[in-house]
């Protein structure tokens, strides 16, 4: 039997609130009866949008919140006057142990900004991340893939601890006992790239095989190499992270739209579509960003899930499964093990915790 | 009647060289009768290879050169051992004025730390840069990407130059007579991104509109919103702009594999693959990235063009036509009057010019 999950929901973030939020959490409590949550929100809207869905009567508690953090609003000033806001809420139950992990589809600048002064930075860690999962062609799928976009700087130190989390992540969320961890570079030699990318190779390189059992260092990786599963934890800064990623998804939608141009381009294209239907909805299914909608925060004190704000409902349920995992697998804690464990002191100064000032206004 | 046009071509770059070469100039030959060839390799090797073309017949001249720069050689061992190379001859055959343009396949590095050092930067260029076309959804079907990968850093200055140097390609290379610029980040709002492309956005807002007569500064542009369009010129520095090339090609790359696996997965998505066949074909001719090879050296006194290393013959072919294009456009002498332009001593220190020192082990 499984320990019962409360998760704190922030029901105003993200384009199709609070209807996508309502309606992927029900479609959670469908499949998952161990399940309940905390909707933090304007109490009438919610209520309106929670009558749709009886299926939920019983597993919500609704909170009155009376600010919603905009999807453009700058960070600082979220920082600053959100402390009445859905989002801030959401973060709060957490921190108060009210729930086991928040999920927000809101301005991910915001969120990130104000999980760092609800939750703090986790031990050890100066900066936390974001980490997805990428599609992959490999064995498990999928690749974690760090930072996405916490911060747009990341020294050699901070991607040291940028492996060691996303190790975990990918032992947690994918299964893989003992993940190989690629730094993303623009060549797979020695000599090339940014000082600190190289920098970090060099220690993680260094850190004795023991010490690093959980997870082998495999070098460098190119972006063009990420979906041909070659690594099951990609490594790099938020400024890089964001743009490979947004990349990645631009270039995966022209190929989709070309692909619908090129069934409706005549009537015989588009009888042939007719025929082709089962094969491209099996690879629509395989290609799906929103059965693997979620980036998870890593090297805060407690557990925060970023949907994608454009999420819709199936999307919205997909974050809110994995916020669900990460919490009965007791992540958190079993990531500031890991964190320690980097920061041994039998390595030195290697991994000698520095401090880096956290500047929100300069978040993605 | 279009003047003669003498490129000069590096036989034994790239994975397929030099059949993959000289299969593909004898394409070019065979619809471009205005264009004759040298070509720098091993003579008795080239010479073979050509033996299977007799439509090349008086239209080459062959050079022999001793040695081959390999594909993973470090640029500085390039740069010291490389002056009895095809590479190097090549590029030489440029600076002495025998032919228009050189093209070659071979070791990206190594060739812009060669064409450093035997065509030296433009007037005013501190940092060169490397301009690919990127497929998208517009009207041009391309817009121009730089800097694809020549320096891995890009000051302000560089960026602002990236801006004017990569109009001109666009006008000349997809005719667009007033391209609209944006600079690549990670968000559109003024207050995000890196130092260093903040200050080139105010830069480019500086400069007097007239002056800026020969294209339009449109703020910023996120990764995933090149595909649809929004701009013609994407300015970036190499770093950024390799991660994300590389990141969209991966991305390509799976989505067609998956398409694949969706045809082939039984007896009746095979069937179904038949009547789909036109479709796809249709598809693939639309994204099949043979049809723009080629990056162009952007900020040298010289054209040179790099062809994707694993370029087939109808890969290279489209590097020496695009190479063939520009040079008949006069590109390097009106790319000059840009640079100029945008360093009009009326702008002050906001151009003024800064050399910063090239150092070859630093390139992608």
């Amino acid at each position: 039997m499984t320990a019962h999950t409360t998760l704190s929901i922030d029901a105003m973030g993200g384009d199709g609130a609070p209807e996508s939020v309502i309606g992927g959490i029900a479609k959670v409590a469908g499949h998952d009866p161990d399940i309940s949550f905390i909707l933090h929100g304007d109490g009438d809207v919610v209520a309106k949008a929670l009558s749709k869905h009886p299926a939920l009567n019983g597993r919500v508690d609704i909170r009155h919140a009376d600010d919603v953090i905009e999807m453009d609003a700058k960070p600082s000033i979220a920082v600053r006057r959100g402390r009445k806001s859905s989002m801030w809420k959401a973060l709060e139950a957490v921190r108060d142990g009210e729930a086991q992990a928040a999920v927000s589809a809101g301005n991910t600048g915001a969120l990130m900004a104000l999980a760092l002064f609800c939750l703090r930075a986790a031990k050890g860690v100066d900066r936390p991340a974001i980490a997805a999962l990428w599609p992959t062609l490999g064995k498990e799928s999928h690749c974690v893939a760090l930072d996405m976009g916490a911060d747009i700087r990341a020294d050699a130190k901070d991607l040291v601890r940028f492996a060691a989390m996303g190790s975990e992540y990918a032992r947690i969320g994918l299964g893989i006992e003992r993940p190989r961890v690629s730094l993303l570079n623009v060549g797979t030699e020695e000599n090339k790239g940014r000082a600190e990318v190289r920098e970090a190779a060099e220690m993680l390189h260094a850190i004795p095989s023991g010490q690093m059992s959980n997870f082998q260092f495999t070098g460098f990786i190119e972006a063009n190499e990420i979906t041909q599963g070659r690594a099951d934890v990609v490594v790099t800064d938020g400024w890089t992270g964001n743009v490979a990623l947004k990349s990645a998804e631009g270039a995966a939608r022209f190929v989709g739209e070309n692909l619908r141009d090129a069934f409706t381009h005549s009537i015989v294209t588009k009888i042939s579509a007719l025929f082709a239907k089962p094969s491209l909805n099996r690879l629509q299914r395989r290609i799906d960003p929103r059965r693997v909608n979620g980036g998870v925060f890593l090297g805060l004190n407690g557990l925060v899930v970023k949907s994608h704000g454009g999420a819709d409902a199936t999307g919205f349920a997909a974050a809110v499964d994995l916020a669900a995992g990460m919490a009965r697998e007791n992540f958190i804690e079993r990531l500031a093990t890991e964190v320690e464990k980097t920061l041994d002191p039998d390595q030195g100064d290697v991994m000698d915790s520095q401090t880096s000032p956290q500047d929100p206004e300069q978040n993605v």
